[in-house]
């Protein structure tokens, strides 16, 4: 069922999962999340994806799509026909128990009979926190379509827009540039649609969500992000927007201003950025997570900015998150956070801040740790920029 | 935490929810999800509502956004401060299985230690079902910018484009209206960015969703809609964009197309609209919801339309389903459903035909069900349309 440019790849990363699943002392996992049969396959599918520790093989058990082909496709109409087809179940089995409803979970216990159930979640959340040469490749891809919308921003402000309308045009703009729109978070509380354009007052709204920043948004059933604010003189404007082109995603976020840049604002977006260059060469493998944390809070404190970052009614307590095929995977950049770095993480680094009336200011790039540094895969410029 | 408009709304709702709860002997419901925390309280937020049914009550447990107001508004950091809170736990507390995760589960099941834990899922789907007054009028609302928005489609058309080039202007339309652009879907394994626009053979490529169409899609990772084939003469161009404006959402399908038109198409799009027509007067209070399908089917075996039924290379098994805060909510019109149809209820309705080659026909459009039979809130001609 997958192309021979992915099947080498798809080899390499059953091999890395049937190493953890034996270094753990499981038999087998079954996976059943859209983005996890798409790490294990190269294509979201319905159903389930088997793999067997022991014979290192996968197997996958295909609902639907009908006429997908290969050796190791199975069709079945319901999950019970697995333990069928399987010649015996495993003594330990490794589901993925922080995306499984309950329901689900339920039935599928009752075709594992007789199997110990133990949980996936963190041994695929911590593979996929650390991408191959071939994932990497197609997020820098991502990066490249990104910065190019980006372009795009200064022209298409208008004098008199509110933040919903220049979002749209950003939105179409990420779409005609290959955007496949969907923004995959992990945790289905968490929902967005497409990222978020916030500017004046709007930035100090809290949300319900873990977001660097909030905005009230424009309807209580999704109160994230643009609440129609008019972009008036002496208001920065925040882009946010989702940079996903092919099942990878790059995080970015660029700031704009309007008429006269407020004085602490541009001190912010300038510590933003210094905080950005340090941590360029202080993101190594072996340093933990929790460390950029502190040198990102040290230097803001230097620049007694503690009042506005990373939020300032409500703050997030993280500056930055791995990124992926979801937008919130491992490493988190947080004080309490146990994660070490490690080469072929990648990163969205997003110290921010929250001025009163002014807006949010701060990038947010993405980056790929390296045995040199983190090496930024977002490259439109850091700079804050007018728009007139 | 809600607004005047909403309180009398939000009491009627927590009132029905506290009568099936006594009904099936439960004493409290704990609501996590977003879907059913926007329900119960006419906001999205991260925490729990949670409904006692003796006393007919609801407090909301929030974690985040700050600063909501309200005497029945509690403010707690993680759910284990609930049973501190309340004086007892109940005997028997009822959770959303069918949403709440494994792990999410195992949590909450400590917190509600010496509880009997039963599903809460059916009770809901049964009650959201069955719309209010309140929100059969949010969902006329969305059907009038959907309606608005589907009248530009000509006018974007230019000769030469693709599919996804038109998708991507109807979104923009759709934003510009006020669509919120979130479409929520029951079930995390269905994903879909804001509809589809499908045109020639690639109606005929199955996905790996329960969708009434399919379409290849544009990438692996989202194998579903559009897939960039250019719009050309003797195909039909099926839009079906998603109409939430308000936390509703309307459905609705229409189809288009260029050049000569062809005569199989032509037949099976005005079977479509007999049987919209047949419908809206046999689905009314009392109905079985599998009557409907069967009358489709009938009339589409009369027509000698069986192989495109609802598909060709894959079919769907339903011809409509409820729609209402999420877009696949309970009845559903399929031959093995056992749903009766009731007043209130809110119906997509979608009898569709795939030619191959040619693309897809067949009208979708929303209804209401009342004692008259159903009548339609989403009133863009259902005629097919040439594109020029």
């Amino acid at each position: 069922m997958i192309t021979a440019n992915l099947e080498k790849e798809i080899e390499l990363r059953i091999e890395r999962i049937c190493r953890e699943l034996t270094k753990a002392g499981y038999d087998a996992m079954l996976v059943s999340s859209n983005v996890n049969l798409y790490y294990t396959s190269g294509r979201v599918f319905s159903g389930y994806a088997y793999i067997d520790s022991k014979e290192c093989r996968v197997t996958y058990f295909v609902k639907r799509p009908v006429g997908l082909q290969g050796e190791n496709v199975q069709y079945i109409r319901k999950p019970e026909q697995i333990a069928e087809i399987l010649s015996a179940n495993p003594k330990k089995i490794a589901l993925e128990l922080d995306s499984l409803t309950v329901n689900d979970y339920n039935r599928l216990s009752k075709v594992f009979i007789g199997s110990e159930i133990v949980d996936a979640s963190s041994i695929l959340r911590y593979l996929r926190s650390v991408k191959t040469d071939y994932e990497i490749a197609k997020m820098k891809e991502c990066g490249v379509h990104h910065d190019e919308a980006y372009k795009h921003i200064s022209k298409m402000y208008r004098s008199g827009m509110t933040d919903i309308e220049l979002q749209i045009e950003v939105e179409r703009r990420l779409r005609l540039n290959g955007s496949l729109g969907i923004f995959r978070i992990h945790g289905e509380s968490m929902e967005l649609f497409m990222g978020s354009v916030i500017c004046g007052e709007n930035a100090d709204a809290p949300s319900p969500y873990d977001f660097a920043m909030g905005g009230a948004g424009l309807d209580e059933s999704l109160p994230v992000g643009c609440n129609g604010t008019v972009i008036k003189p002496g208001m920065t404007v925040m882009v946010d927007m989702c940079g996903n082109f092919n099942g990878y995603m790059t995080d970015m976020t660029r700031v704009f201003y309007v008429g006269k840049l407020n004085e602490l604002a541009k001190k912010a977006h300038e510590t933003s950025i210094a905080i950005h260059h340090r941590l360029m060469k202080e993101g190594k493998p072996g340093v933990p997570a929790s460390r950029l944390y502190e040198i990102a809070l040290e230097m803001t404190k230097d620049a007694g900015l503690e009042d506005y970052f990373m939020g300032h009614n409500q703050k997030a307590g993280y500056i930055g998150h791995g990124v992926g095929i979801e937008v919130n995977e491992a490493p988190v950049l947080a004080p309490r956070s146990r994660e070490i770095l490690e080469k072929g993480n990648v990163i969205a680094l997003e110290p921010k801040y929250v001025i009163p009336q002014v807006g949010a200011v701060g990038v947010e790039s993405t980056y790929v740790i390296t045995d040199a540094g983190m090496k930024c895969i977002t490259n439109f410029p850091d700079e804050i920029t007018e728009l007139y």
